[in-house]
């Protein structure tokens, strides 16, 4: 089973793999205070929304663990500061945003107790975080591994496996789930640029665990989709609409057209939390762009020349016509996704 | 005009830009003798099936200025030698073999003149391959430019400019043409994984022009076109089949079928030599497979866990019914083309 310990709280410390240091190197990040925990969040050290979200948590256990011994309200002083550091780590990780909410709620519910008390509350969260999570992905895991066929090739995108949760994986999940079931599946990994998470860190995970994996650049996919040898996709997502339009890393897009051009099943697999709501369709979903620099340059080598205009969204919109199914950790939504989406909810 | 000379014959040297640089740095190798001809082959000082070939001529014009003083047969022994070692140094690049046959048979065709003569005739020679790629690519632009918009947004894959020739270029060519013309056209050069000659070489040569480009990772394209953003998609050709099925740089076929299903037109720029009448459809041309350490590495740097399997196919096959048309230097070749091809022969 899964060997890799993304995130680890032990004796009081958090253990984090250091992803900036892979493939090359596998390196256990030490933090011993919560000011370490920001660094690893901001650094890189440690990503992917879910696992980010558990480290936070810890983050805020080792805060309460450095002021247990002041006044109480002191120590609820230095608590809001660092809530405030390790929650705005990672603007944008609405995962971290969420996990250091519920830490609060947690201090504030306990406000009565003692430091020692809280410290204790506040240990049991972040774990309780942790173990959800892995819950998730590994239910995520179970109903994904249904429309898994025996000896098949599977084509994933980026990394949504273990080093972007606490441990197993949403996408990347449902392919442990199926090799561990015996299925006797392989799997194509695009090198997913341009900041190569397939190359770096999926790839590295399949090696690890004895997963037979292929590395391809993103453009040999739609030839292998074509051509038949590709039986099943599954990618994750950043956000889905109500209506299923899902925005996932760049790339995605282009998979799920060729695949629905060739009647090959496209899946997307992700927690219920990643369904917004609130909009309706992928069209309100601003696409982010990110630093030129993840494409003028490859670690710190410059690939392009001086000057050149770069355009560089960091995900695309997926429609939901082209989705075959959302694999969550409550079952698999198939379409019509507006009407299945909210009888999910309910 | 075009500013980038690719391949200059002065003074009894063959200056070439070293491609290895690009896009770091415009440094010019000096090549005194046939055997830096080679070398420069062989280490991709010089590459892009054209521009090869006529680098190969030009090396065995100055194997001739080194023996022109031996007696007459130990020239044509070492003349011989020379055609072997410039013919070998790329084994798969047909155009440097057709260019050294060319040189050989003015040799052979030269036999009884003196060293001298021969030598005189062999420049020429040279310089005629020389003037005819840049007429051809000329040509070919002036007909690609019939069919570019005013105002136009282009989109452009791996690089076929004047690098990958001796001054003009194909695909790159006709772009060239549309805005010297006065177009206003803008660019999207694909960056082209895994050897990136998009990023390292068109953008560089776009930049060099001032010719408006925007660089993106080989995922945004298919994005780009489903959302309208590209009129007209043209790339180049590394083989023709008489159907018109191309074989072209690897995620060409990706961008077609986009095109296809999007209604954007995809043209195709190449000289008639890159035809072959040999074969009838593209699935008779066999798939060449590269170096797994284009994909693992980038310029030395390990990008990719040890021991990961690999898939680099160097290209793939584009469907003839993709094609909007194939832009030659006799004109533009519409479907159907079975009928259209084999009437351009005559």
């Amino acid at each position: 089973m899964a060997s890799i310990n993304t995130i680890e709280f032990k004796d009081e410390k958090l253990y984090l793999i250091d992803q900036r240091k892979l493939p090359g190197k596998l390196s256990i990040f030490e933090c011993e205070n919560f000011r370490d925990v920001e660094f690893a969040i901001k650094d890189m050290v440690v990503r992917g929304a879910p696992a980010i979200g558990v480290a936070g948590a810890y983050g805020l256990v080792l805060a309460a663990k450095e002021f247990i011994h002041l006044p109480k309200e002191e120590f609820f002083n230095e608590m809001a500061k660092s809530v405030q550091l390790i929650g705005n780590a990672r603007p944008t990780a609405v995962n971290l945003m969420w996990a250091v909410k519920r830490m609060k709620d947690i201090m504030e519910a306990n406000n009565d107790k003692s430091n020692e008390e809280i410290y204790k509350a506040l240990l049991d969260e972040a774990k309780a975080i942790e173990k959800e999570d892995l819950e998730t992905n590994k239910s995520i895991a179970r109903y994904g591994n249904e429309i898994i066929p025996e000896n098949s090739t599977i084509l994933t995108h980026c990394n949504t496996g273990a080093l972007a949760t606490v441990g197993y994986g949403t996408a990347l999940g449902v392919i442990r789930e199926a090799h561990y079931s015996g299925k006797n599946i392989s799997v194509f990994a695009d090198e997913t640029r341009p900041r190569l998470q397939g190359a770096k860190l999926t790839a590295w995970e399949l090696v690890q665990e004895g997963i037979p994996v292929t590395l391809i650049p993103d453009s040999v996919a739609p030839v292998l989709i074509r051509d038949g040898k590709i039986d099943v996709i599954i990618v994750g997502a950043d956000r889905i609409a109500s209506n299923g339009d899902t925005a996932n890393k760049i790339g995605t897009y282009m998979l799920s057209q060729i695949a629905k051009d060739f009647n090959v099943p496209f899946y997307v697999a992700a927690p219920i939390s990643t369904i917004d709501f609130d909009i309706k369709s992928g069209e309100q979903i601003v696409i982010e762009e990110r630093d030129i620099s993840e494409v003028t340059h490859i670690d710190g080598i410059r690939i392009a020349p001086e000057g050149v205009k770069v355009y560089n969204p960091a995900f695309d919109v997926t429609p939901h016509e082209n989705i075959t199914g959302i694999i969550t950790e409550k079952g698999i939504i198939k379409p019509p996704y507006v009407k299945n989406i909210s009888r999910l909810l309910k």
